[in-house]
């Protein structure tokens, strides 16, 4: 659901994305799409938390798959995707509005969080009538469509929610695999980008298998883009990486690092982990270091850098599989090495 | 949106009410839908509160209303109308579990309240996949009554939402006219009932004329039901009523009485009024007392009663003109007549 972080990296770090983005005329559909979707005046604390979230703009990734998706299998079926598009993105806001809630963030793409400018009341409901909205526009998409896409959307939007409850749960836990950390990644932000591009494909009337695989590419994409975000948030550039670097370590978050290096940690060395792990304030400049220096020792990196390039490799192999030219699908392999910062 | 109090009134003062509906076949049907409904078991806090809450039962009025809805028109539409039916019941719990939340509430039904039992994170996102659950079960619906069957649905969740921001609103407000309470009763606890009518009624393929002939008959049933629950609230028998007599004056909330007085109140009392709204608690045991002093000086109780007769003629008007033999209707009329404690 958050992916704030990778939002505010991209928006640094990758010039090649940004100007895809910003030439893209879905970009450009969506945002006239936006404009056009007029919310009530009143009751004003209801629909302006809601103006509000969907001006903080971000890249709208999310709907842009949906017309991607649509394209990759007919071009004419794009402007029929617009209301799905603007679900997706209505859907993924909804989110971020109740999640800012539940871990209680200030800021959203630097901007006060619904929460905070209102109150937490204003944010449960206005984030509940954006969810509301959200199957509105749905339900303008073409109508011989309509239950497969509200089977994917509501699958989707359900799996959601469990990763974030699962996110919330590891919160209390000490021990989570490997295999844990990547399915909660898989349900909490991934699936949104598999079901976003697939949405497309259903109404562009795209046959079951190749919607399947387009679905995989999106749910390994965004895998493997968590991966990487992960890696990058203690050896990103600070320079470039537009938030603290190092800020999961502060924050003990359960990263893939993390939970790679509880599974192989030496018993010698379980002590160290722990006082990095339960120390006080005094101790945390020197956190980042020593967590580091423990990465190092058990080849971290190299692993996590590993788990990202599986993932990655399993999306373009699904994407190359899809029964459409070549040419069709190179916009969604541009974007996959943008988001990825591969060159090749 | 919130119709605990109305339950807990009928459950003791409405036997005819209570042996019609326990007798129900439609109270058995969905009794029997709602145990095979099963959810799954991680994550526990996502879907145990979902459980929990489904458990506290009340007396499933508004599922039931989709059935009859469907039943008026042709009986062979009940089954095919059973999802609708699970659909409008989600929603229902759905909006309990988050105004709850909003309205701080301890209890639910007697037992503690979700946001109480677990916290108010688990509370919001377990109410966010209940909603989404209720469109998965409305996704169930026969697919060429898809389009219309969303269309209402996503209309009347977003007047609840409405409803329920503007009584919030209400809170912090001096001066409420009685056409914007009686505006926002509607939109919080009427157009559900009335929605979840016309649904069964879509799903049965009645014409849209007789389909807004038995959602308006829904709605003004919902709205002089809950005018009825305002009069009980001051003038009701403590021995039936099933909570505190005076509950509503003691924590100031704008009912239809308050509405009506501050409309009419003359100058010379409006000190008094001023002093009941803003005393501290010492005069509390007097503050019940006092308002019913305030509301008889002003036939207060026989303009709410005419409000509340107003509703219910024209529930009935709409009913009657339906089209379709008047013996189909007599399960409507006698399940109005018991909300309403009508003998007729």
């Amino acid at each position: 659901m958050d992916m704030k972080k990778q939002d505010q990296n991209l928006s640094v770090s990758s010039p090649i994305f940004f100007a895809m983005f910003n030439n893209s005329v879905y970009a450009e559909i969506i945002q006239q799409s936006l404009k056009k979707a007029v919310f009530p005046g009143q009751p004003h604390k209801l629909y302006e938390p809601i103006r509000y979230i969907l001006s903080l703009s971000g890249k709208r990734i999310r709907p842009q798959l949906v017309l991607m998706g649509a394209a990759l299998f007919d071009e004419q079926a794009v402007e029929k995707s617009i209301s799905a598009s603007l679900a997706i993105e209505y859907f993924h806001n909804f989110s971020l509005i109740h999640d800012d809630i539940m871990d209680k963030a200030p800021l959203r793409r630097g901007k006060p969080t619904v929460h905070q400018k209102w109150s937490d009341n204003v944010a449960i409901l206005s984030g509940d009538a954006l969810l509301v909205k959200a199957y509105e526009e749905l339900a303008k998409s073409p109508s011989d469509k309509m239950v497969p896409l509200l089977q994917l959307f509501n699958k989707t939007s359900l799996e959601v929610c469990e990763g974030q409850q699962i996110d919330m749960d590891f919160e209390t836990r000490d021990i989570v695999s490997e295999a844990e950390y990547i399915d909660m990644i898989r349900l909490k932000t991934s699936v949104l980008l598999g079901g976003a591009l697939q949405m497309g494909a259903i109404i562009a009337g795209a046959d079951k298998h190749d919607q399947e695989l387009l679905y995989d590419f999106g749910v390994n994409l965004g895998i493997a883009f968590q991966l990487q975000d992960d890696i990058l948030d203690v050896y990103g550039d600070p320079r470039t990486f537009g938030k603290q670097v190092g800020g999961d370590i502060l924050a003990n978050k359960k990263t893939i690092l993390y939970v790679k290096l509880n599974e192989l940690i030496a018993p010698e060395d379980k002590e160290t982990l722990a006082l990095l792990l339960n120390g006080d304030i005094a101790v945390e400049p020197q956190k980042i270091e020593k967590m580091r220096m423990l990465y190092a020792k058990y080849d971290i990196p190299t692993l996590a850098i590993y788990q990202k390039e599986k993932f990655t490799e399993i999306a373009y192999e699904r994407l190359r599989a899809i029964r459409v030219a070549d040419e069709k699908k190179q916009s969604l392999f541009t974007l996959a090495n943008a988001l990825l910062h591969r060159s090749k």
